[in-house]
């Protein structure tokens, strides 16, 4: 990493790469994204695909990414009109290094399994 | 991605994996796990390397990722005694992939910045 002074760094609160980073890696957006990763999506799909958010969560976080650039929303002005969210070049590549982290980290839940059995025993 | 019965999967919102996903992305947890990928640390090293983090953050943090097996305390029985930090070998490989997506975010923050400028030109 670094440290030159015009350079991104995310450990420092100020920069505007500390932002970017909690809206792609928030509650939802790693999983908004990951459903985009699989081609445009409609609000009712995207909603059902990531199972357990809400509406506002999903249009709240929609919006974000979209005002970062990660996200394209589009207006199909056919009758009845309907939107669609896709990602961008920017987004694609976002979501490919979240779904390896995803695919990592689903790999490897045994253990955080047998960590967390672990540490409660502990604990009681 | 797999959708076997047995399998993990982040989309599913009473999935273990969605809780470890959570935890391992939220808004300190990817700093303070990077932070500890340079080597272990005492409370308060880790407390200025992450710039921003609360007392109470930082260890509520730490002690979510110790449960889920990520990190270490290792408490030193010398005079005076001394608490440290460290990264499992779980923690060393989550830590490398949310690295990867940092560096990553930082190479492409200017992309961001010029998307949000549009958006906000837009909007006026």
């Amino acid at each position: 990493m670094s440290f030159e002074d015009l350079a991104y760094d995310v450990f420092q609160r100020r920069c505007p790469s500390r932002s970017a980073l909690e809206h792609i890696t928030g509650k939802w957006a790693v999983l908004i994204l990951g459903a985009l990763a699989q081609g445009p999506a409609r609000f009712g799909a995207l909603r059902r695909r990531v199972d357990g958010v809400s509406e506002k969560m999903l249009s709240q976080t929609l919006q974000t990414l979209e005002r970062d650039g990660f996200v394209h929303r589009e207006v199909h002005r056919q009758i009845p009109p309907h939107v669609e969210y896709s990602l961008t070049g920017l987004g694609r590549d976002t979501a490919a290094h979240l779904m390896t982290l995803v695919e990592f980290l689903e790999d490897r839940m045994d253990e955080v399994e047998q960590a967390r059995t672990a540490h409660d025993e502990r604990a009681e």
